[in-house]
This record gives structure tokens, sequence and C-alpha cells, in this order.
């Protein structure tokens, strides 16, 4: 069978160019844009519009566990870094720091911090909020009656980012952070692997992402915490996604912040914190795994449209009876469940040429387009596309005719279904492209070779080493550009010898180019 | 009959110290506190939740109204503000300003801003995304086809206050700022319109706070703007409270952004744009309309719990029933409905003596609070407590025994009816505080006299002068600490001459105190 030469719709494919594809998708599909501020991006209604059905959804469960939202500044002295050494050696240097409050016109005229408006004390922008929410648990936090303190945040964030990619390192992001304080260690860790088991669960249900949840080594846990969990979901190139972490930060954060609590038998104690994030590189991940050469497939429960209805308008005395028809089918469709929810229908009256109109919502990727023609609506039929299957065997646009009411009937459980297509596509993908077969460095380094497109990941077995011996390791694995990404949960039992240090193996480890 | 004398929950009534008052409801009621960052909060969990319902119950409105929510960045290059200078003539001078990237330790072992890492243009932190998101609709908006744009972004907002009152006026700020793009004025005046309405339905409704809508004289405009239209909300010390802003921008702004569209004809055309926003503000117009001596009467369509449970637990073998009886109780309120959502109900099993519960509840203002000790649930029956009725007439708690079902059957009904008789009674006192009798300079200095306690407003005709006549007004008013509100739409008409100019009146106005 010949296959037909498909026009796609993205100037680029994966296969040409997976980093311009990437910005392509983000283009077409108006999900972001440049916004002329360093390493900061406008968000479009349709990103989000995503975001917003993360959060909505993921807020749920935030708070269905007895978590509790708050909002704390914007703004932290820099005397709480200054306190906290273990942060500023990680990650928070590169930070945005106001040192001025007040504009004024210059000789020139323009404008210029006004040298009499210096701030005594600067101010960092926040790029996590851990010091200032430890300084309110320490207020908070009295008498064991008061634990566990569950908080959440959902907030802007920034980090001085030298080399900026949209969604998935951005100056500014946007995410969630929870920070809680627990009365024992038990009590942290059932926390921690609580948050982590949110995130699995949300990524591979609403996301159709599949993430292998687990353990990071030593080397990338969050600065000062005891054990860092994390998701990893793999992309279309290969790499690695780290999606999601959770952290259980034992008591060196309640002791640098004084989070205490006098215990039933009335001993002040140390409280064990945790704290765990998502941000809107979630929408990245989703971008380069369900996205293909059209644009993105979004998926439906975090799609801001679920079913979209183009009317074949053509400007004569048809039009109206067309648009009850199509107003008539919107109505019914807004009445349907899908997911426990109801279903995000839209009828798109917009004025431009239908097929243009096609094409813009199949980028965005809108999991269901109805075209209707004044025939369809005469013969109460409708014409579907599925996003996930485009193209039919001819390399043409996939649409079925249908009557009205057939899709009615079956369009919640369609919904349903293309969640789990695209779940179970990438799934596949992603099994099929880790390779357990590596057990040397050399085999990695083969298995790695920059010639070798899109190589996936490696999982292997090692002995865990701690301090110098791992740092050997990391250096070896960095000249391959590869880190270890994390210890999954689910892993089968360990059987042989450690590659790095040649003792005997104690856990799986998977290896893996990231971003 | 003697009134008994009442030991009310706040260390302080409003009779002796409003301001004081004020100050504590927001700690006993926990809805925010002092961050420990000059002129930012922490909101906590009862503040953030009553924040979380406005966000939620608004944003239903602004999407109805085919508005598209988008996120715009934090930092604004200050040649953005350069370019404007009416904004920086107006109000925002007094901005936080990022003039580093990066911390090092000092030679003292502190952190200090790297000198190496001085941005070559300041960054500043946006006071409102007026500069950014017209630059974005500049790019967005080609053909006609395109308009009216309709965005919203919600967001963190700064603006440096050298004196700050918790949710009133804080350096940060959490608001939403719609902002428009129109082909004509007609259009926009329509979106500005709808938007005010928008804000007086949503303050009269899920906020039970009466609100008068109308424009504002020309000095209190929006800098820029050609209309600025409010509502305007008495607290219960006879001061106004801004509550909520839309702006008619005329075509200035989509000048200085450069927002064209090519017309049917062809034809390069200037936008017209509007701009409007409501933030935690309202949240003080809340707490200073409804709060009382008890602290804080939560509106029930913007409290997080509508209805809390207080099982009277006594650490013995009865507790397990009781338990179960408060369980049964509280998922068959969480089956009902009220104002079209459902009911939010908490049992409070939180270890602690329940009258200690009852007040912290009374403090925060849940609406309808249910004490159930073990008789209650031998007997099928609850005692329910009406926080907006609190005191009966011998000074003791409210509480009415019935019958569970009875209860039941009547929750939301009782919800709704307590949002009714928050309004009616806030509306009923502003309206004995409007004095219509007030026609003369020295009037306004009587009425306003400074040993009078809570004044209210004045209403007033005038001849609605301009330019150097205005300020001279102005100046006359400010000198009695009064500014002049709005223009209420549904004012009766004139008849009469301006205490100012001695010139026909032509519009009546409201003069007040105000936060
Ligand atoms: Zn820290
Ligand atoms: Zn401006």
């Amino acid at each position: 069978m010949n296959k037909p030469t498909i026009k796609h719709a993205l100037p680029v494919t994966r296969e040409e160019d997976f980093a311009q594809w990437y910005q392509a998708v983000i283009a077409e599909a108006e999900l972001a844009e440049e916004s002329g501020v360093r390493g900061c991006m406008v968000i479009k209604p349709w990103g989000y519009g995503i975001w917003e059905r993360i959060q909505k959804l993921m807020d749920e469960q935030i708070k269905a566990a007895g978590v509790e939202n708050c909002y704390f500044p914007l703004f932290i002295p820099l005397s709480y870094f200054a306190k906290e050494a273990d942060h500023v050696e990680g990650f928070a240097k590169e930070m945005a720091v106001v040192t001025h409050h007040r504009l004024i016109a210059d000789p020139k005229g323009g404008l210029v911090p006004d040298p009499e408006a210096k701030l005594e004390e600067p101010l960092v922008v926040r790029p996590t909020s851990e010091t200032v929410i430890g300084a309110a648990m320490a207020r908070w936090v009295q008498s064991w009656r008061d634990l566990p303190l569950l908080t959440n945040q959902w907030a802007n964030v920034v980090r001085w980012e030298m080399r900026t990619r949209m969604f998935l390192r951005t100056s500014e992001f946007l995410w969630q952070e929870g920070h809680t304080a627990h009365a024992d260690e038990a009590d942290a860790m059932a926390e921690t692997l609580r948050a982590l088991e949110m995130y699995r669960a949300f990524a591979e249900g609403p996301l159709a992402l599949p993430v292998i949840a687990g353990p990071k080594p030593e080397n990338e846990r969050f600065p000062g915490a005891v054990a860092t969990y994390s998701i990893e979901a793999m992309m279309q190139d290969g790499k690695a996604l780290q999606a999601g972490t959770s952290h259980y930060l034992g008591t060196g954060f309640a002791e640098a912040a004084g989070i205490r609590y006098q215990d039933k038998e009335g001993q002040q104690t140390l409280c064990h914190t945790t704290s765990w994030g998502v941000s809107t590189r979630m929408i990245g991940g989703v971008i380069m795994t369900h996205g293909d050469d059209d644009g993105l497939r979004t998926p439906p429960q975090v799609a801001p449209q679920q079913i979209v209805i183009l009317p074949m308008l053509r400007d004569n005395d048809g039009d109206a009876a067309l648009l009850a028809y199509c107003e008539t089918l919107r109505a019914e469709l807004a009445k349907l469940s899908a997911f426990g929810e109801r279903v995000r229908v839209l009828l798109d009256k917009r004025p431009g040429k239908a097929t243009q109109k096609r094409w813009a919502w199949v980028k965005k990727g809108v999991p269901l387009i109805l075209e209707i023609g004044g025939r369809d609506a005469e013969g109460g039929q409708v014409s579907v596309l599925r996003r996930d299957r485009l193209w039919n065997d001819a390399g043409k646009a996939n649409f079925t005719g249908m009557a009205q009411g057939e899709f009615v009937a079956m369009a919640s459980a369609e919904l349903e279904d293309i969640e789990r297509s695209l779940y179970t596509e990438a799934r596949a993908r992603r099994d099929a492209q880790i390779e357990r077969g590596v057990s040397d460095l050399a085999g990695l380094s083969t298995y790695f070779a920059e010639d070798r497109k899109f190589p996936g990941w490696v999982e292997m077995q090692w002995s865990r080493p701690t301090g110098a011996a791992l740092d050997r390791v990391v250096e070896q694995l960095k000249a391959l550009k590869l880190t270890i990404r994390n210890t999954p949960l689910d892993a089968a039992p360990v059987d042989g010898t450690c590659p790095f240090t040649g003792e005997p193996a104690v856990e799986r480890i998977l290896v893996a180019r990231a971003y």
C-alpha cells in the first residue's frame, strides 16, 4: 500500500527538528508567546485555559487531602536567605532583586530608579516560599493540636534563568507549592508520598502522561531535603522531563525557621516538614508527549473546550437554519457529563472560512471537532473528527458522518476513549524506549551516541554510592550529557553488579538526557 | 426592659475604635496577618478562602461575557513606562524596581546584590498591566474580525504604599484586570458599563454589599481614561470604599501601544479600549460592612464553609455514636444546594473544647453553626446558631433546637435568608446615612464636623465644573477631608444650584470621607 503524502499543519515536523517543532506547536496552537521581557512569556487563552483546568483538578485533590490554601508575599527580605545558606548554595542565587521603590525622570527625559528611594534592605522576588512560609509556620504551630499543618499556595515565582524555553524554563512561572509540618517523621513521610501519588495519578489521569515515580539520588535532591521524590515523563525525543517533585525535609527547615510544638508530654519538639510542587512546566510535558506534526492533541480533561462545532456558513439565507441546528446540538452536548464534569462545548460562530477555523482547532488540539453543513442540518447529521485520529488512509482529514443522536449518545465515551488512547500510545512508546540491556559505561556511551536519534532511557542497577563515589558517577554521566532521573518505586528486584563501583547493586535507576 | 450586658468576642468594639476593631476582626477571624515584609500580608486560609470564592463566582461572570483569561509577565521594562507619561504622572511612580539578578556573599558574611549582575534596563514589578497588555493587543489585533478582543488576568500587582492597611491598601495585592479592545466608542462604552454592572450585581449579590454605581468626576479618573466608573460602598463608620472600577480609555492607550485594526473598508483604524478591575480590597469592604463586635459575618456565597457542625465530644464511649450522627448529618447537608451550588459544610472534629471552637467559628463568621451533644444525637435533634442573629434577648448565644430533618429541610433557604438579611441591614443603614439636605459648603462643614461620629455621605447637586473651577472645588473639599465619590447613575433629577459655582446644577454627586 502506498502511504499517501500528508500535508501537515505545522511548518516543521518532530523528525526534522524537535526543538523547532516544539516552538511551532506553541505558536500555532496559540499557547504562549514571547513577551518582550527577558525570559517571561505571555500565556494566551488556550494555554492559560489548560493551566486553569490543571489548577481546578489539582486543587480539588489538594483540598480533598485537607490542605488549606493561603497566600504569602511576593517579596522576601534578603536576610531570610542569608539565614539559610543551604538554599542559597543550591538554586537560589539567580534571583530578581528589588532595590528601589520609586522612579524619577532623568535629565535625558527617561525614567530611572530614584536614588533617594533605595531600600534599606533589598527584597528578593520569591524563587520559592520556603522561608516566608517557614516563618509563618513558626507562628502558627504551638501545640500538637495544631499538627499536621497543611498549607498550599498557587503563585508566580521567579528564578533568573540564563537560557529559557517556554513552559519548560522561564524566569517567571506559575506553580503550586505545598508546605506541611508534622509531629514526626512517619507522618511527614506519609504526606511526602501522598503528594507524590497525587501527582502520579494526576499525570497519568487528566494529563494522560505516563510517569515513573521514585526517589531522586542524593545529588539531585532539593537543597536541604532529606529525600526528594519525582515523577519523570518521557518526551517524544526520548528525553526525560521532571514533571513534579515532593520533598521530605526532615527537621532542618523547622530548625532554621523555629517551627516547634509542645507535645502531649509538654516538651518543645521540632516539626518534620515537607514541600511539593508542580508548575506550568507540566504544559511543556503535555506538548512534547501528545503533540504531533499537526499541533497539540490536548487531553480531554484539561482541554478548555472538549468539542468545537463549526457551522459551514455561506453568508446566505440558509445560515439561520444551520445556526439554529448547531445551537440545539450545542445545548444537547452541554448537558452531557464526562469524567464526572459537564462537557465543555463551543459553537464557533466567528467570521472566517470553515476550513481555516478547522485547522486552527486542529492545531490547538481540541479533542472532537464537528463540521456541520447545510445538508447535515437538513438531514440531522454531523461530521465528526477525532483529533487523535486525524488522517484517514487516503491522507485526508478523517471525518465520520453520523446521525446527530448517535453522536450525542457516544460523545462522553468518546472523550474518555481519547484520553485512554493518548495514554496508551504514550505508554507504549515510552516502554519501548526503556533499555534494560545496558550494564556498563561503554554500553551507555554507545546507547546514547550522538548520531542516535531520540534514544530514550536506560534502566540499570547500581550500588547507590554516596559522597565522593557518587560525585565520580555524576561526572562520568555528565560527560555523556546524562543524569540519573530516579529510582522507580515499582522496579524489578536487583540481581547484578554496579557498573560504577563494582559493588553489588542495591536498586535500579533510570539514566537519561533531560530537560 | 433591661438590656443585658453582652460579653462580645472581640477585645474592642466598633464604637470604641473603628480602626482597632478592623484590625481585631482580621486577627481574630484569622483572615490575614503581617508578613514581616513591609506592606505585604499573609492571607490565611479563611481570608484566602473568601478570595477563592470571589474569584470563582466573578470568573464565571467574566467567562460568561466572552472574556478570555490570559497571563502576562510580572515584570515590565522601564522603557514601557517612559513611553507613557500619563501613567507615570498618575499613580505609578511608587513602584518596586528590580535592578539586579543575582546575590553574592559580602565580606561580612551576609548577602548583597551582585554588582556584576546589574540589569541593563531595570524592570518594574507591575502596578497594573496596561502597558504589556497593550503591546500584546497591538500584536493580536489585525482586522475587524479580531474585535472585540476581550481579555482578563488574575494576578498579583505591587504599588509601593507608604501607609498600608490590610486588604484596603497593601503594597502587594491580588486582583483581576480586564482589558478589552473594540472597533468603536459605542462598543467600548457598552463593555465599560457591562463590567460596571457585573461588579454592581456581584457586590449586591454574593457580597451582600449595597453599592452605588456611577461615573467619577474628572479629577478622580484613572490617569489617561476618558471616563471612570466606580461602585461605592458605605462602611459602618460612614466612610466610602471604592470597591471596583471600570474605565473607558478612548483611543489614547491604543495610540500609545499601536492597537490598530483594518476595518471593513481596508482602513487602518485605532481601537477604543477599556479596563476594569476588582481586588482583595473587596474583602476589606465585606469586613467593614458585615463585621460586628463578635467578628466577621461572612456572606454565605463567599463563605468558604457555610455550615459548621461542632460535636460536643467528651472523650468517652459516647463519642463514636455522636460522631456517626454528625457524619450522617454532614452528608445529608452536603447534598443540598443553595445559590445554585452545593452547600459547603464542615464537620469540625479537631481536638479542643466545643465552646472555644464555637467562638472561633463565630469570629470567622460562618453563617450557620450546629452544636450537637450526645442527647441531641440520641433524640435526632440539632442546636442551630445563625451568625447574623447571634444573641437572644437574655444576652446568651441564640441557639434554637429543632429536629434534624427540620433543619435539613430549611438549611438552603436559611442561607439565602442570611444573605438577604445582611444586605437589607447594610442597605437600611446606608440609606439612613445619606444626607440630602446639605446645599452649601458651610452645611458640609457642619455635617462632617470632627466631633460627629460616623457621619455618612452627602448627596448634593452641582454644575460639574471642569479644569481650574473643578480644582477649586477639590481643594475646598480636601480641606474638609472630603472627596467626590461618583455621580449615582440612578439619582433623582436636578432642580437646584451648584453650591460651588452658583451655576445651575446638572447632576447629583456623593461627597464623603473615603478609604
Ligand atoms: Zn530554604
Ligand atoms: Zn498606561
